[in-house]
């Protein structure tokens, strides 16, 4: 390809912003400082209260379904699930159900060429540490259509008309399938070429700055980390290698570490040098939707089996998995804000994990189809370990695939680690251990019928198909370029 | 790409298939001579009998739902659908429900380096003329688990056992949305490398002499179509346009004609010269499926208002749409087989039809976003018209889009034309005519917003994700590379 297409020159600009940690408005240590600032100036304060305080929102007679007062936001149900896959093949559980398309998007605009992203210092009730680095806009139908009797959104308008704006990224990509009912967002991130008013909880980001963040625990939500990891990343189709070497100098990159370099490998790679084309892992794919099923049926939240409600909570009998609990929320500055509702409580940590590894020299990502109840269609890939309450379930003796791998990990295997959030608007404190690690060229694995390796570059193809599940996106916006 | 990778050698083998019409076995003539004899051989009847007549198929007391006795097969329900997409927003019909994915499968095998397909003679109670050329293997779940008490299908295990062949198509594809409910067969191709019994009747076929019958009417089957629809056409990631030279050479092909020379250029079109690009088409797709809602609700199928039975059929009170009849068969040769089963009848024939024209010198297919009830996922790509019976709609005057260029189109627009037939197992004499035509560069057309241009590389990239609904793959099959 001798002229750039439009594709080629954003995944260009992307890639430019990624490696760039420069930011002309403030520095990564002034932006931390705001970020500080803004969680000193505001008032936050969440409680847990019993299900009878809650305002609004209470328990329809007939089911016992949980629901707000208005009949939109969410409701939270009971399922009951009938699969030939995993070792549970008959279980109910309590879910979200939000049968709504929302919005996740980020505004960028290019100051000297290089894309800065509008990020938003946000609270969330169920967060941790209360406020997070968010996308410029997370809305609900209900958001729009101002339930809340709310103001619309910020910037929304960026997103609903195209003439404001143009759209770089524009995907429809799913939520957590044990936890919601057939949820899914369109993750957007849209451009301006002019000056937009930035409010006061928003600030500039290069994409280079988000990927440092990143390495810490808790600071980029889940919401900005779904958007981030539909950018397209370079590969042979876009641009040639020697155009790579072009724009890390043109970046002031001298040199990427070795990990970096197998990632770049990993994407630059010709399909006869990965392990499997994209028509076999497609056939793969094919095969498992076409041997597993579930079934899933909304049943009323009363008849859930071996979960039992207390005026505090709505857990299971013998498990500590996930609860329902009611907490109440004040927010603001001036202003203040207060409400309630109600939130999943997921008492212990998660551990989200890819196993990469080179085989012929190119580095692959051991990937996994997961059959889940809240799943739109059967089977979505996640990554090679994809577990929720770790401790428990080794305790139990419960046997996860690959789970070993990352718990025995040693340092010199682990290319990234830190804990990250699940999104606070709806879950209380939950949070995953976000894991990368490399094993030898010469370390290889048996692999179960539902595992397979995949380069780079097929991840991000079959991602923006829609193929990838929610823990493998949050996993993939962690990975970066560094020096 | 210096070497070829395996899906570069797979392409261009069905490529030269596809351009061979020399077969070492029988010429297209004395193949159909074979299949003419065929009909002669074999004893076959159907006829419309009363509902009352069937035996093993009965009306459900609480729903008058028409099922099976063993439970299987399909059964013909109900449904309420409430949609924002299109001028009728809230209806009620019948529908074949069949939540089984099934296996349509080609085995190939190559003979002087030559791709040959073993196709089959195959009659079905809804054929106009009883016998099409058929895929290798149709098989329903029911087919497997024996539920007739018959005979396993012959050569079933090459698709289901990876040892036993090379899986070159494997993928899920969708049936009629409008009359099934959420169905989907996999869509498989394989190759021997040995030879194998070929039944008495059954023969191999090159890929072009397939592809001269399908400018037949009704002489190519829906399941075989569905398959080669799905069949990698070149590009030029699989190879550059001087290999495609030389195959040309190789096959013997000394010039290609002028439309399919556009079909090349519209399949080796860089990103940057096509309407829009791959982000943008995903974008476009997100936008409606975030738009457009439907709820499909399954009801007893003597709920279903507007439309009665008799005992000879179940139709709909004013529209002459398709009715549920019900057909006793008798066929074979020596050993007779009969049995009694529910058809859906179309009266009228319907119109599937490619707009395609060229856009800065590319060849582009006007392709549309379209709801139906059967739908997996809400939307899916049809061509540009795809219109059930179309006289009558004509006379009531509903507005189809872009369905005059069809009706009015000059000879020498007209790239394709036939009537096909689809599934003869489920449907009676369901006809549509099937055409491509081709506009003049400069005949701008204004595009309402569920309408969008695409390059055939486009359409084939999407196909192979499950975005092209079954009436765009059964035109798509039809399509060839003419000398």
């Amino acid at each position: 390809m001798n002229q750039p297409s439009k594709s080629a020159s954003t995944v260009k600009d992307f890639l430019l912003s990624a490696l760039t940690e420069e930011n002309r408005f403030q520095n990564t240590e002034a932006f931390k400082n705001w970020f500080t600032r803004k969680k000193q100036e505001n008032h936050f304060s969440v409680e847990q209260i019993p299900f009878s305080s809650l305002q609004q929102w209470y328990f329809e007679e007939e089911t016992q379904n949980l629901k707000h007062a208005s009949g939109r936001f969410f409701t939270i149900e009971g399922i009951r699930i009938n699969t030939n896959f995993g070792p549970t093949q008959c279980w109910e559980q309590p879910i979200i159900n939000q049968p709504e398309i929302g919005i996740l998007g980020i505004i960028t605009r290019k100051f000297d060429g290089i894309p800065y992203f509008l990020m938003q210092a946000k609270m969330e009730p169920g967060n941790v540490n209360i406020l997070q680095l968010s996308p410029t806009v997370q809305a609900t139908k209900s958001n729009f259509t101002q339930v809340h009797g709310g103001r619309l959104p910020p910037y929304l308008e960026y997103f609903l008309d195209r003439r404001k704006s143009r759209y770089l990224v524009d995907q429809l990509q799913t939520e957590q399938g044990g936890r919601f009912l057939r949820k899914r967002n369109r993750n957007m991130i849209v451009e301006v070429d002019h000056e937009i008013d930035i409010l006061d909880d928003f600030c500039w980001l290069t994409l280079g700055q988000i990927k440092k963040l990143l390495k810490e625990d808790n600071f980029v939500n889940m919401d900005a980390r779904t958007v981030l990891s539909c950018i397209p990343m370079p590969d042979s189709l876009t641009f040639g290698k020697q155009s790579m070497e072009d724009i890390l100098q043109e970046s002031g990159t001298s040199r990427l570490d070795n990990f970096s370099q197998s990632l770049l490998g990993s994407l630059f790679c010709h399909e006869e040098r990965a392990c499997k084309t994209t028509d076999e892992i497609i056939s793969w794919f094919t095969e498992l939707k076409t041997k597993y099923h579930i079934t899933v049926e909304r049943i009323p939240l009363k008849n859930v089996k071996r979960w039992k409600r207390t005026n505090m909570e709505i857990s299971h009998e013998e498990h500590p998995l996930f609860s329902v609990i009611a907490v109440s929320v004040e927010a603001g500055t001036r202003e203040v804000f207060s409400w309630t509702q109600p939130l999943l409580k997921e008492p212990q940590q998660g551990l989200l994990g890819f196993i990469t590894r080179k085989i012929n020299g190119v580095l692959h990502f051991l990937m996994q189809a997961k059959v889940e109840p809240g799943n739109i269609d059967i089977i979505e890939i996640a990554p090679t370990v994809s577990c929720s309450a770790v401790n428990f379930k080794c305790q139990q003796g419960y046997h996860i695939p690959f789970l070993d791998y990352f718990l025995n990990a040693a340092p010199q295997q682990i290319r990234y680690s830190a804990i990250q959030s699940e999104e606070g608007g709806r879950f209380y404190h939950f949070l995953n251990r976000n894991m990368v690690i490399e094993l030898d060229e010469a370390d290889a694995i048996d692999l179960p019928e539902n595992y397979i390796w995949m380069t780079l570059g097929q991840v991000m193809e079959f991602l923006k198909h829609g193929y990838m599940n929610i823990d493998t996106r949050t996993l993939l916006s962690c990975i970066g370029f560094k020096h």
